[in-house]
């Protein structure tokens, strides 16, 4: 797993800092062999999607436990690393900058702990969207350790954001009149940030058969008792559009799903990814960005990096402009593979690294000075930025389409401002179309 | 038909505008009784459209000719009252202001007479998509009267823009590798419109059935030889951002498609509407926009502006916000009936009101003051604007998933800036929220 080491301007902030972060990496797991070669698993692509298949029995857990293989993994010491990563950045206060550094721990053969739940509710932007005692008895479950997993996510990325922008995030829990709500954080305005937010959704209830199948990408045909499937499906997501046109839009989106057959079968899988979408090109931020998500990647299968970075050139596509969102990062779906576990402990690595993805890059260009003219690009990106959240993003797609959705939250990412201009195109040699380069041809960045 | 009386701020322009507006008045056909009612003609709602159906045998022609009776309606006179009504705001300079005043002219019974196509060509804002030699030699056919018409229509459009604004349209003729191609009249950031577009084209070539399918609202089944169909489909369309929040936004477009089918036989229909799209409610402009449109389609049928009113609300519907788009006007699909001389003249009339419509109001809120939060509200609303298009517009969900679209023309309809506010919601009693009452509950104006 990545982690970031910052350089405080201030004394005390620093020396919290460093305190902060040798208590972090101590509790870290470091142990344990590479993760092997999973033999029962393939990629292949399909048309504008590199399809996640699982040939064996993984995605499966009889009558709503988890298998006894992938609790036995369970393990037993007090403090998660992102609740770490959360106290760390939530001590040290006012930075500037910090300097662009990772430091990788040894693959997590073993699961982490997870605490007490009131414990680590206590580091949430609100309660869980499920209640406690409900969590609490339901300790083991996976629906419980994905809800935990992220409320702190959620709860981490606020707090490392509000720490540099000095603003405060809206929070908004709400409720679905159809089963589950959500906690919507938005900051609007900062003085880094123009709009920021950062969503949790856990919803439950019962899904028509072909809604099913929608919501895999797959389009796996599911049976249900009476043609209806009992469904939950939960999720943290995020979009990130700070003024200064030198720090980049970060996405990412962690999420699972469970939906229950006729015969008592549960079907799981996640889904996830972190992309960046910068307004200039910088290939020194590209580097850390990529080399972080490898990392993390990495550690839980050495295909993982490879087929999710491709996997999420495809994804990000704007096809109508023949050019990527951004530069991309990972995107994966439908995992359900080697075990529920498993693919829990690599989700969660994914969650702890959007903080030591982005924040770094934050704090590098948080005072570049920047023109007119590179803000009238930023504005046309967010105008291209808008065109694929409105008219490909699967996820806004079926949102925008599901009564009772709630549409704030949904679409809280899209930018405060956007520009469209009429045939726009930057002068040849410009930065303006070095960036246009690379978004219509994906680059490998490590 | 309806027109317009400006009354301008100097006396020689008031001189020249009146003496061009009796010159235009003239030339209106006077005589004819009303059009009957057409009983094999029935509107009915379904989801989220109304749908046009005809039950007897129009909308068919054999063998690539218009039928004998509709080329029979052809007239003789030398002037279009739309190329009047282009000449004359192209003579009279200077404006400030005009008062809202329209004159109906009595129904069109007869066709109105088409004129030389090199001289009417003279006045457009590029030469024709087709050559001018084809458009002579194919005079009397559907396809040369409707590209000729919206030619006119966006010449008389233009200029009438180009007149209040001050500023030139950027002009741009494109040709579509599969055949066909267009004329594209943008202006940018103008004194008075942020952004300003006007678009012809004119597309030919041959389509899959399913193709065929999607392109009628009523999902009509067409067989073609050996699966394909060829066609033929133009339209004028244009949307205008103005800067002072206290104008409003207008749209329109007026189409028509031919599919020959396996046997010969020609399908035909034409589509078409204006619609406004206020930042704050005016009852006068609404008014006068609305009953514009009424007393144009009143002199064709009766039931038209009712219906294609309801049928307007009904489409420009922002389904996830629960708001229409604007106040509407009228908007119609699939019209292949009574005669297809009949459907063209309809159309004729409605392009011919693009002008009356809107540039009454252009001219009466020109000089309006306005407040930064009458301009942030203005955002928001070009926010929203944005959602209906890129989520809901068929055109544009069309256009942008066909290979080998002009993708600059299809999005010109999206507004220089916009801006998404988290959960914005204008404080009650406020003139924003009226606005938002009349989009979530739509007005009859008329």
């Amino acid at each position: 797993m990545a982690t970031i080491v910052f350089c405080s301007v201030t004394k005390t902030a620093q020396t919290t800092a460093r305190r902060c972060l040798m208590s972090h990496l101590k509790r870290l797991p470091t142990s344990g062999d590479p993760v092997a070669l999973l033999p029962g698993t393939r990629w292949f692509s399909r048309g504008f999607s590199v399809r996640f298949m699982s040939r064996g029995t993984a995605g499966r857990s009889a009558g709503g436990r988890t298998r006894k293989g992938a609790l036995a993994l369970g393990g037993a010491a007090a403090v998660t690393a992102a609740a770490a990563v959360a106290g760390f950045l939530a001590n040290a206060n006012h930075f500037q900058r910090a300097e662009m550094a990772t430091k990788v721990a040894q693959p997590a053969q073993e699961s982490e702990p997870e605490g007490d739940i009131l414990e680590r509710c206590r580091g949430f932007m609100s309660p869980p969207v499920t209640d406690v005692g409900v969590l609490e008895e339901r300790k083991g479950e996976m629906r419980t350790r994905m809800e935990m997993l992220i409320m702190e996510t959620q709860a981490d990325f606020c707090n490392a954001l509000q720490e540099v922008d000095g603003g405060t995030f809206k929070v908004d829990r709400w409720q679905r009149n159809e089963g589950g709500g959500g906690i919507s954080c938005v900051m609007q305005d900062g003085k880094v940030f123009e709009k920021a937010g950062v969503n949790v959704s856990v919803v439950f209830g019962n899904l028509t058969e072909e809604a099913a199948r929608q919501m895999t990408s797959r389009g796996k045909v599911l049976k249900g008792k009476d043609g209806k499937l009992p469904f939950c499906a939960m999720g943290v997501s995020s979009v990130i559009h700070p003024k200064n046109p030198h720090i980049p839009t970060v996405h990412f989106n962690y999420r699972y799903f469970e939906i229950e057959e006729e015969d008592g079968t549960k079907q799981w899988w996640f889904g996830g990814g972190t992309d960046l979408t910068p307004i200039y090109v910088n290939k020194e931020d590209a580097f850390h960005f990529h080399n972080t998500l490898k990392e993390a990647c990495d550690q839980h299968h050495p295909q993982y990096y490879p087929d999710f970075k491709k996997w999420c050139d495809r994804y990000f596509y704007v096809r109508h402009r023949g050019e990527t969102r951004g530069i991309g990062g990972i995107f994966f779906d439908d995992l359900d593979s080697p075990s529920q576990e498993e693919a829990f402990n690599f989700v969660k690595s994914c969650s702890r690294t959007v903080v030591p993805c982005y924040l770094p890059i934050v704090y590098k260009h948080l005072n570049d000075s920047f023109t007119d003219e590179e803000k009238a690009w930023q504005q046309v990106r967010r105008g291209r930025y808008v065109e694929f959240n409105l008219v490909y993003d699967r996820g806004v797609k079926f949102g925008l389409a599901t009564p009772g959705s709630r549409i704030e939250s949904i679409l809280m990412s899209l930018p405060l401002t956007a520009r469209w201009e009429y045939m726009h195109e930057p002068a040849k040699g410009t930065l303006e179309a070095e960036m246009l380069e690379v978004l219509r041809k994906p680059n490998e960045w490590v």
